[in-house]
C-alpha cells in the first residue's frame, strides 16, 4: 500500500497525510486530487483525530498541477475546455474543503510549494515550513496566470505583496513568507517534522469539540459585517459553554487543578 | 468613589477611563462592563473630550470575562443559557460601541490582556502597549474557543497568525502584536502612561470635527466595495471641506501660521 | 512638449508616465488630475505597453491635492460644494481606473507621497520607493481628514496602523511603508528609477494576455465570498489555458525550451 498516492497514518490523535508521487514533485494529477480529497474527506468523520498534516514525500512539497496531464486534455475536441473546466472545479473543492473539516490542518512544507502547491499551503489553517523552502505562483512565467492559487493567496497575503509574486512569478522565501503570514512558524529542515508535530499535538490536546465549534466559527464570521459577525459568534459562544466538557474545563481552571476530560 | 468599578478623568481633553478591578485582575464582570459601557456612552456625548484611553488597574489590562461569575450563571433551569446569551450581547454591544465613539479610543496595556480582555484591545481604534505585556486568547485551554474574541482579532491580524493564537492558546509578546498588527506602539513599562498620552494628545490636537468625521467613516467605508468606499467617502470630503475650520486651517497652511481654531 | 502637465515615455513595452508640476510638488490640479486621467486611459488601449510606470518631476512624488486651487472654488455660490464634490468624483475616479487598466501600474515614489499623492501610492498595484521617501495621510493637519485617501489606505494597510497614521497625522519612512504593505520594494535613490524598471520589465516579459487575464481576475475575486471566487476565477484559468501561446508556454516548459510567444 506504500505505492498509494496519498498515505495516512494516525497516531495520537494527529493524521499525517503525505502525498505520494515523488517522481513528480508531488503535481497534483487527478489521481492525486481525488486521493488527497478522499482521504481528507474521510479524516473529516473521524472523532479520533483532532489535527490534521498535509505533507509531500521526497523533495517537495508540491509543485502545482501535473502539467502533462494537463496538456494531455487538449487533444478533445473542445481542445480541452471541459476537461480543465472539471479540473478546477475539483481542485477548488479539495481548497475549499480544508477550512470546512472539523480539524486544524497544518502543511508541512518544503523543498518547494508552486502554484497550486502554494494555494494548498494557503489553504490550510496553519503552514510550518523548513527554513529553505521556496513559495511561488509562478504560472505566470510559462503563461498561465495563478488566478485559482490566488484566491486563497490573497486571503492570507496584502495585496500588492501578492500581486508582486502573482506577476513577476519570482519566489519568496519561508522567512520572508512568514514575514508576509502564509505560514506560521519556520524550523531548520531536519526539525520540520518534530516542529510540525508540536504544533499538531499542541491543538490536538485542546477540547476538541471546542477547537471544531471554533475552527467552523472562524470561517463563518470572518466575512460577515461586525454586528452579524458578532450575532453569531455571540450563539456559537452560548453552544460551547452549554458543553458538559467546558463547564468541567472552566471549574478545574478556578480549582487550579487538571480537568477531567472524557 | 474611588471603589468604582470604572475611574474616569479628563485632562487636556483626554479622558482616561481605568477598569478597576485589580483584585480580579480587571475580569468583565456584569458589573464591570455595565460601567464601562455607560462610561464610554457618556464620553461619546462630551465635545470636550478628543481622545479616549482605556487602561486597567493593577498589574493586568483586562483578563477576560468573570470565570466564577459565569459558572455561577449555570445555577438557573435552563443550565445559564439564557445569561450566557445576554452576557455575549452585552460584551459585544461594548466592542461595538468603542468603533462608534466620535472619539478615538486607545488601549493603554500591561501585564496581560487575554481573552476578552484581548478582544477588547483589539477593538479599540489604536493600542500602546508595555513591552513586557503578554496577548493571548487562550479560551480553548479550559475548553471554550475565544469565538467572540475572534471578531475583534481577525480584523486586526492575519488569518493564519490569528488561527494559531486561537487553537494553541499561546501567548504572543509585545514586540509580536506590534508586528502583528493587534497593537500600534510599544514602549518600557514604566514610559507606557507617557507614550500612551503622548498619542491621545496628539490626536486631541487635531480639529475635532475633522478627527469625528474621519473616524466614523473610516469604519463606514472599509468593508464597502471599492466604488461604494470612493462614493460614501467623496462625500465625507465634501462635508468636511464646507467646515469653517477647514477652510480657515488650509488657508493658515497656504499662509504659512497657526490656524484660528475656536 | 516638456512643458506638459503629464509626461508619457514608452520604450520596451514600458511606459513611464511622469507628473509634472514640479515646482508644486506634483499637487493633483484639476488640470494634471484630467492629463493623468486621460494618459492612464490611453495606455490602456495600447497593446504594446506591457507595464505602466507612475513617477514624479523634481523633488517629490506629489504632495496631493491642489490646496490653492481647491480654496479658490469656494468663491462660488455654493461655498463650493458642487465644484468639490466633482472635483473627488474626478480624482475617485483616477484611482479606480489604475486597477481597471489591463496593464500592472507601478507606482516610483520619491520624496514625499502625502495626502492624494500616498493614495496613488496605495492605488497602484505595486510600488518602489527611495528609502529616504516618506508617506503620510496628513490632511488632519489642517482640518481635511484624509477621507478618500483612506479607501486606497485601508486596502494596504492593517486597520490599526492605517488609523494612527490618519490620526496623526504622522509621516512613516520607506522601510515602515514596506513592512506595512503600503510598497513592494525600497532602493536608494540613485538606484530607483533602475529598480522600478527591473520591476517592470520582469512583468513586460511575460504573456501579456495571461497578465490582462490575471490581473483582472485578481481585483475581481478579492471581495467574493470563497465559493464565488473559486467559480470565478476557475472559469478564468480555462480561458487562460485555452490561450494558444500558454499552450505553447506550457509545452516550452515541458521540453525545456524557450517559448515562442509572437
Amino acid at each position: 500500500m506504500r505505492d498509494d498516492l496519498v498515505l495516512c497514518d494516525v497516531a495520537e490523535q494527529v493524521a499525517v497525510v503525505t502525498m505520494n508521487r515523488p517522481q513528480a514533485l508531488n503535481a497534483l494529477s487527478d489521481g492525486l486530487l481525488a486521493a488527497l480529497t478522499g482521504t481528507l474527506s474521510a479524516l473529516g468523520t473521524r472523532e479520533d483525530v483532532k489535527a490534521v498534516v498535509i505533507r509531500g514525500a521526497g523533495k517537495a512539497f508540491c509543485a502545482g498541477h501535473d502539467l502533462k496531464e494537463m496538456q494531455a486534455g487538449r487533444g478533445a475536441p473542445d481542445k480541452g475546455a471541459a476537461y480543465f473546466a472539471d479540473l478546477f472545479t475539483r481542485c477548488g473543492t479539495l481548497m475549499q474543503l480544508i477550512p470546512t473539516l472539523p480539524q486544524p490542518v497544518i502543511a508541512q512544507v518544503h523543498g518547494i510549494a508552486t502554484a497550486a502547491g502554494c494555494q494548498l499551503v494557503a489553504s490550510c489553517d496553519m503552514a510550518v515550513a523548513a527554513e529553505d523552502t521556496r513559495f511561488g505562483v509562478n504560472g505566470v512565467n510559462i503563461g498561465l496566470f495563478c488566478s485559482t492559487p490566488m484566491v486563497a493567496l490573497t486571503r492570507n497575503l496584502p495585496r500588492k505583496q501578492a500581486l508582486e509574486m502573482l506577476t513577476t512569478g519570482e519566489f519568496i522565501t519561508a522567512p520572508r513568507a512568514l514575514d508576509l503570514g502564509l505560514i506560521n512558524r519556520i524550523a531548520p529542515p531536519e526539525d520540520l517534522e518534530a516542529a510540525t508535530l508540536t504544533l499538531a499535538q499542541t491543538v490536538a490536546a485542546k477540547l476538541g469539540a471546542a477547537v471544531r465549534i471554533g475552527k467552523r466559527a472562524f470561517y463563518d464570521q470572518i466575512t460577515l459585517p461586525l454586528d452579524q459577525a458578532y450575532a453569531h459568534t455571540g450563539a456559537v459562544m452560548v453552544e460551547n459553554m452549554l458543553l458538559r466538557d467546558t463547564d468541567e474545563g472552566i471549574t478545574a481552571f478556578i480549582e487550579k487543578r487538571k480537568p477531567d476530560w472524557a
